[in-house]
């Protein structure tokens, strides 16, 4: 079958590779309907050290189930599936309390030893745990919003969720990208009365009002800071969703954070430190998050997708097939596109 | 009077200044009946730059109303009162959602342009907001655990809020000094199953252990961690109450926590970066805490320590007059006790 392999920085290859086969009683084999590009994915395209053998990109993505291993039982050849970024055993004490990103059997897919989702097909391991079988058929109109529940709309939620937006409070979310329009997004959903949405780029602000944007900041660093403040009334956000993971992202975050605030970090960690701990200290900001749950949301965020009360789908604004990956890596990067499709 | 000024690490002295007065209509003046040395007073202690005009010194004690300004209501002369940490207007957002050390005219006693509380009076600014009178005359053996409600109490009740601690779950307390051992106390208070104190000294361990603690971690560093993790099958705490500052204490904190916990901070920072924060954000661990809105849980906590459910008191070790202060930092610095108790 064919897959994305990327072997340095800015080094994007669609490759043959050997076909995904069961391994273990408890894998599934998916073809794929439908992945996509994470902001996340840009962070090896800036930064990945040469190397030989190449990383297996991708890990978002709808698909087919097209086999299972002899233990499976939830799972049928046909079904149409969400395959989470992570896969998770569905039985272990976390999976139970619905942190399945701390399964004590969990994997990125896209890291070593797992399957990439910018292919034509995935290995899944601990398949009854990770997949989460959809209640309706493949459908066109559909189908971007419904991939956005294998990790964009579901890390979006998480940061809201973490950041304890609730109704009639004040959201500001860090981060233009696909992450921080869907945390916009799952903030209106929850509830809040003032959503701020920190960025700069026209196309992504324009549908982060339609997601519910109520004001926009466009400055950075002290700048934006102050401009929060400016907009809450000298007090700072109730909650803020920090979607970014650069070390301005969350010092902005915790900066515009409301004393007895909360933070919600979905932005996969750039550097070391939090900085700016004293700031978040001194006003009793609690900071959390981390991978997204996002299997465990799905049960919530599915019916309003196919009640029609959320559209996360808009997210994407281009579509391409597998060779137009390499493509799409660099447009996402040059902000040229919020985050694309792939039909593979 | 006589008031305790530290002038440069290490040189604490007890001196005649000038007698406090109502500045401020919302002013009072208070005399002090229990004073006591912070864990947090060993900082400067320890690092205090030489400074000619000296710093005032303390922020913790009960006393006796002895003037009011004409704008104070609430208060008369003879009240006795606790003075928490900081002074709050008690009419802001902030004092209003329980935050009083959010507070718009917060400011903490013992820092530039406030009195301290090592001394025998001290001006109180919004005496409205910041005093809480008692329902109790002065009584001997009531008064250590009353002056705990200035700080100690309930800054270790607040880590354990901030950790979410509740009952059947594990706790995990960092650091055996005043505040800990009460973090011990106000866990076991919440309902935690498994209490882990970090800590190293003999006779503070043995009080931890009467306050609630089920377990004993002496190593420290990755030795610490997985010991704990070893005592919680593997997975870490629950809840983490980080009540040193350092940061090697703020990095074990994180390392036992359980993925999904969270880590309630109330030891002052020493350090201007949360390390390890990849390793908070993989396991979703939330990081919260700050400055403990001590005055709101007066009402919670004074009414355990009045029916005697409780005993915090028993944190003070010693007792001395103002002349002793000096003596006391020595053996506070020196581990020889815990926490010293003044009366001057």
């Amino acid at each position: 079958m064919r897959a994305t392999v990327m072997y340095e920085a800015g080094d994007v290859r669609i490759e043959s590779v050997s076909d995904p086969a069961i391994v273990e009683p408890t894998d599934a084999i998916m073809r794929v309907s439908r992945t996509c590009i994470c902001g996340s994915d840009l962070h090896p395209y800036h930064q990945l050290e040469p190397t030989e053998e190449g990383v297996r990109m991708g890990h978002e993505a709808i698909g087919v189930v097209e086999d299972v291993g002899s233990s499976v039982t939830s799972l049928k050849k046909g079904d149409l599936v969400v395959m989470p970024f992570a896969s998770s055993d569905g039985t272990c004490v976390f999976c139970h309390e619905g942190l399945p990103t701390a399964c004590v059997h969990r994997t990125f897919f896209g890291n070593p030893g797992t399957d990439g989702a910018q292919a034509e097909a995935v290995r899944i391991p601990y398949a009854d745990g990770t997949l989460y079988p959809l209640p309706v058929d493949e459908d066109d109109a559909l189908m971007p919003s419904l991939l956005t529940l294998a990790d964009v709309l579901g890390t979006g939620h998480h940061a809201a969720v973490v950041a304890k937006v609730a109704p009639g409070k004040s959201a500001a979310v860090v981060g233009d990208g696909g992450v921080g329009l869907c945390g916009v997004l799952a903030a209106k959903r929850l509830g809040a009365e003032q959503i701020i949405l920190l960025g700069r780029h026209d196309d992504r602000i324009a549908l982060a009002r339609e997601f519910g944007a109520t004001d926009v900041v466009r400055e950075r660093g002290d700048e934006a800071i102050e401009r929060v403040r400016e907009l809450t009334g000298g007090e700072g956000a109730h909650s803020v969703l920090e979607c970014v993971g650069y070390q301005q992202a969350v010092e902005t975050a915790i900066g515009i954070a409301r004393p007895g605030g909360a933070v919600g970090r979905v932005g996969v960690p750039q550097d070391l430190t939090i900085p700016a701990s004293q700031t978040a200290f001194f006003a009793n900001v609690t900071v959390g998050g981390g991978p997204a749950p996002v299997r465990a949301y799905i049960d919530d965020l599915l019916l309003d997708i196919l009640d029609g009360k959320i559209e996360p789908g808009r997210v994407f604004d281009r579509a391409v097939g597998l060779d137009g990956i390499p493509d799409g890596y660099k447009a996402m990067d040059e902000r040229e596109s919020i985050k694309v499709m792939v039909k593979p």
